[in-house]
C-alpha cells in the first residue's frame, strides 16, 4: 500500500509535501522518483500521485487519480473529554481518532484535578498528535481539538448536535435506542473524579441524553473509546 | 459505594482479607471496624460484609448478604493478541478486563519483533495487573492471561470456542452476522506487523472468520479493545 501524507498544495494535477513531510520522505523514507503516494487534502478526497522530483526541502508529484476517501465514518462524533491526569488525554486523542472521532474537546469541571496551565502551547501538541494519528490510520480528514472549555460552556456547545451523549456511572439509556437518525452527535465523559450530581442534573437540563456503559466501572481514558466504538459499530462503521 | 476485594478466605458467615488487602485496608484506606466491604470471591458472586476486626496483618468479617455479580458479561470473550512491544500489551489487559474480557493469551507468529523472554516472570506482572484492573472496575471474576502461545497452537485453541474471530485488515464479515447465539468466542489481533498472508490463510483454514474493523488501519493496542466494545455492545454488555 502507498505511503500517505495529507497535503494543501494541490494545484490541478500537481502536488507537493509540505517541508516536513518532504525531509521525511526524502531522508527517512529513502523515497526516489517515480514513487507513488496517496496524497489527502483533509477534506475527505484522496489523491494517487507519483513523485517527480524528491529533493530534502520539496517533493513534487504528478496526481494520477482522485477519489472520496472511503475511511470517514458516515456519523461525526466530537467527544468532549473530562480533562485528566498525565498522558490520558493523548490516548484518548490517539486511539479517537482512529476509530473516526471528527472534534475533541477537552473540559474543566468540579471533579477535574487537572488545572489550566499552558494550554495554548499544549493544544499545539495535541493537534500534533491528532495529525500524526490521522495520518497513519488512513483518515481522510484530520480531526481537530479545540481549547478547553468550562463546563456549563461545554453543556452548551455539546448539546447543539443531534444527541448528546452523557456517560454516567449511575446509567441510562442504551446508544443503540438513540442513533437512529442522528448525523452529528457529541459524548461526554468524566475525568478521574466522575461528575457530581449538581453537575449531572445540569447536563440533563441541557437536554442531555444519560447512556450507560455496562456494568463495570471503565476508566476515564477506556469510557470514551468504549462510547466511539460502540457507537461505530451501531452505524455499521467498525465492520 | 463500598470498596471491593476478591478474598478466597470465605467460611460461612465469616470472611477475611488477604494479608496484603488487610495492610492495604488498614494502612492506606485507614479502614475501620464496623465499616462495609463488598467481597468477591472471583466467582461470580458478591457479599456485602462488615468488618468485626481491624489489624493490618489480618482483617476479619460477617457476612451480611450475598448475590449474583451483576458486572460480568453474556457472554466470554478470550482476547488471542500478537504480543506487542513496549507497554501495550498492558494496556491491553487493563481495557480489556474494564471492558468484560474472561482471558488473554498473547501469542508468537512470524511478524512479532519481541522475542520470548522472562516470560514466566512477565506472565506473574501481566496477571496482577488484570487482578488490580479487575477489582477497580468491580469485575465478579477474575480474568486470567495465559502463557504466550506460538502461533499454530493459539489457533488450536482459540477455535474451540463458538466462533473465532480473525481481526484482518483486507476485511471480512461484519461481527455482527456471525454473533447470534455465541456464548463463548475469541478475538485474533496481531502486533505492529500485522499477519503474513499465509499466517491469515492458515487462520482462515483452521476455521477462523476473518473480520473487518472499519476503513481506518487500528493500532495493535486499539483493535482488541475496538473488537471487545464492539462484540458487547451487539450482546448488550455495554448498556
Amino acid at each position: 500500500m502507498p505511503h500517505r501524507y495529507f497535503t494543501n498544495e494541490i494545484n490541478g494535477n500537481m502536488a507537493a509535501l509540505s517541508k516536513e513531510d518532504s525531509r521525511h520522505f526524502a531522508c527517512v523514507m529513502r523515497g526516489k522518483t517515480g514513487e507513488e503516494l496517496v496524497l489527502c487534502n483533509g477534506s475527505g478526497t484522496d489523491y494517487l500521485a507519483k513523485t517527480v522530483s524528491v529533493l530534502p526541502e520539496k517533493v513534487d508529484l504528478e496526481i494520477i487519480s482522485c477519489s472520496k476517501s472511503v475511511s470517514e465514518a458516515t456519523i461525526g462524533v466530537t467527544l468532549y473529554i473530562g480533562y485528566p491526569k498525565s498522558d490520558k488525554l493523548e490516548q484518548i486523542l490517539q486511539k479517537g481518532t482512529e476509530l473516526g472521532a471528527v472534534k475533541f474537546v477537552p473540559f474543566f469541571n468540579k471533579f477535574c484535578v487537572v488545572k489550566p496551565k499552558n494550554e495554548l502551547e499544549k493544544n499545539k501538541r495535541y493537534n500534533k498528535i491528532v495529525y500524526e494519528a490521522a495520518k497513519q490510520s488512513g483518515r481522510g480528514t484530520i480531526p481537530t481539538v479545540e481549547m478547553p472549555l468550562e463546563y456549563d460552556e461545554m453543556l452548551k456547545q455539546a448539546t447543539k448536535h443531534d444527541a448528546a451523549f452523557f456517560c454516567y456511572e449511575g446509567g441510562g439509556d442504551s446508544l443503540h435506542s438513540r442513533l437512529s437518525t442522528a448525523k452529528a452527535v457529541s459524548v461526554i465523559t468524566g475525568s478521574e473524579g466522575g461528575f457530581s450530581r449538581p453537575d449531572f442534573e445540569k447536563a440533563l437540563n441541557s437536554g442531555c441524553i444519560p447512556i450507560g456503559l455496562g456494568n463495570r466501572i471503565l476508566r476515564c481514558e477506556t469510557a470514551p473509546i468504549a462510547a466511539l466504538a460502540a457507537i461505530m459499530t451501531l452505524t455499521g462503521n467498525l465492520q
